[in-house]
């Protein structure tokens, strides 16, 4: 098969890979029909964190070509969504919830696991792993929204929900990229009365209100803070949603969460120092990670197919495993809110 | 009026102050009946944090002498819990329930405000402070687990409370001072089915055990850690209670936590470097900070007069203000888990 290889930073080249097989009676072999590029790829793409050379990507949506003996939940020609990490469903950590904990689970798309970005991929444990998407025929509006739960629609809602978001809640988002606007919605379906949104590029403004956020800020860093101060009478937000990673991204998290609140954090954290003496003296809770995506997509994929999210709407660019090395570039050079690659032929679909 | 004064790290003396009078008309004069010192007292005592010169303490119950004219929730002669920090009761925080980040409170006990280690305090916004202790003819024992709930027992709760502590959760509780020991309290009344103390003090032990702790580990470090693993099946506790403040106390909390839970942390933070890659990856949490005792004091109040908790079971050493440098040095060598200090006459109590 094709599939997309990482060959060091900056050099992502589509490569003849194995064709996967199932390995174990709980594997289940999936054909992509849809990928697509996370924030968090561009942190190796870019050379600042390690990453395994070789297969990559770790969203996707596709067809079950072949599954193992012992596969019950799903079935050849099911459209599935994958999280992106593959889980047993059945430890400690599974059965409480954290499926992105899971103690025999992985990411995608890392260390020789078959990536999101390519024809196929072997899935392990995929009892504990794929949902099924019910129904057929779905738009290409429905089927890159149903992409998103795979990772960025379900981690912008942990962050909302790890910030204790709940009804009534005065809400502010920090950081405007596809998670950032994830999280928008993730808030808005927790019933948030007001969110403010930081944003100081005009189409992400307008997918943010688009969204549901209340309010934007344009500013950034100090006069972010004050400008949020400001909208909340000196308070501070009910919850604060830090959805990049950086050291600017958590202070100004911190500076507008209101004594008591939490700020829930879902980007994968570069160069932070948590201020624990404010959270002491604040009572500033601090809580998120590695969201727990297939304990998600349950309650997210009734939304999504009964129209009243739009996640898919946070890719703005396309192209195909051809235009992989494009893809990322786009995203690097913030050309993209986020790239879509089609892979499989769509009349792979039952 | 005599009140024990701060004149530099290991110097307690008792000193003549100025009678406090009532300034303001939601200002009252509580003479002190019974003070103590904290934990958090020993940080400056040991020269290792700022201190102002001056009155020192902030835990007191004592009985109102004069009240402002504004004043109508306490009445003189009337027995009084303060918690550490007086609150307006009105403000935004306050209204939320954070009442140790009212925009117009602070501590008792710094800064030239009177101390509870004295024998009289001037007590702003006393409506919004104090907590009136229903009853009369309460037992020496009552009284001294009523005034715990000014600060140490609050803040045990605070303790569980921050963590998740909730009916069935397996807990472990970092610290057996009087806070920790106190969180193993908090942990019990909350419904914890399982309570691992870390301690290797034999009396702290046992009052750990009388407390409703189910477990004790003795080893620290790293040691600590695999114990608890190892009770709990490699997986962890369900909520770390961080009691302590040091860099050694929270390591043991985070590597104990199980993924998705959160780690409560009140010990006031020394030297602390949050693993914020940890929390990330494992999804752990982190709550805590200064006790919003006012609001905890009522619920707490009805365990300690219907004899269902005995935190003064702490106080395991006495004297009066003349014996307040030996109520410190007693702590700070370990010899006394919590030094009691009684002040006024018995008989001001109505």
């Amino acid at each position: 098969m094709r599939a997309a290889v990482f060959l060091g930073p900056r050099r992502i080249e589509v490569a003849d890979r194995p064709d996967p097989v199932v390995a174990a009676p709980t594997d289940a072999v999936v054909r992509v029909v849809l990928g697509c590029v996370c924030g968090s790829d561009l942190w190796h793409y870019r050379g600042e964190s390690p990453h395994a050379l070789g297969p990559i990507g770790h969203e996707f949506i596709g067809v079950v070509e072949q599954v193992g003996a012992e596969v019950r939940g799903v079935a050849e020609g099911e459209l599935v969504i994958a999280p992106f990490k593959f889980s047993d469903g059945t430890c400690a950590n599974c059965r409480a919830g954290w499926t992105s904990n899971c103690v025999a689970g992985g990411p995608f798309g890392t260390d020789g696991v078959d990536g999101g970005q390519g024809e196929a991929v072997r899935v392990p444990f995929a009892d504990g792993t794929l949902v099924r998407i019910p129904g057929s025929g779905h738009s290409d509006e429905a089927l890159r929204s149903l992409l998103t739960l795979s990772d960025v629609m379900a981690t912008g809602h942990h962050a909302a929900v790890s910030a204790g978001v709940r009804p009534g809640s005065v809400v502010a988002v920090v950081g405007d990229g596809a998670v950032g606007l994830c999280a928008v919605i993730g808030a808005r379906r927790l019933s948030a009365a007001r969110i403010i949104a930081l944003s100081r590029n005009p189409a992400r403004q307008a997918l943010a209100r688009s969204f549901g956020a209340t309010d934007i800020i344009a500013e950034r860093g100090d006069a972010a803070t004050e400008a949020v101060l400001e909208l909340t009478d000196g308070v501070g937000v009910d919850a604060a949603v830090e959805c990049v990673g950086t050291a600017q991204s958590f202070a100004t998290a911190f500076a507008v969460a209101r004594p008591g609140s939490t700020v829930g954090f879902v980007g994968v954290p570069h160069g932070v120092e948590v201020p624990i003496d404010t959270m002491f003296a604040r009572n500033i809770g601090l809580r998120g990670g590695s969201a727990p995506v297939r304990r998600y997509i349950p309650e997210l994929l009734n939304d999504v197919l009964e129209g009243r999210i739009h996640p898919g709407r946070v890719f703005d660019f396309e192209t195909n495993l051809d235009g992989i090395a494009e893809a990322y570039a786009a995203m690097d050079e913030r050309r993209a809110i986020k790239s879509l690659v089609t892979v499989g032929a769509k009349e792979t679909r039952r």
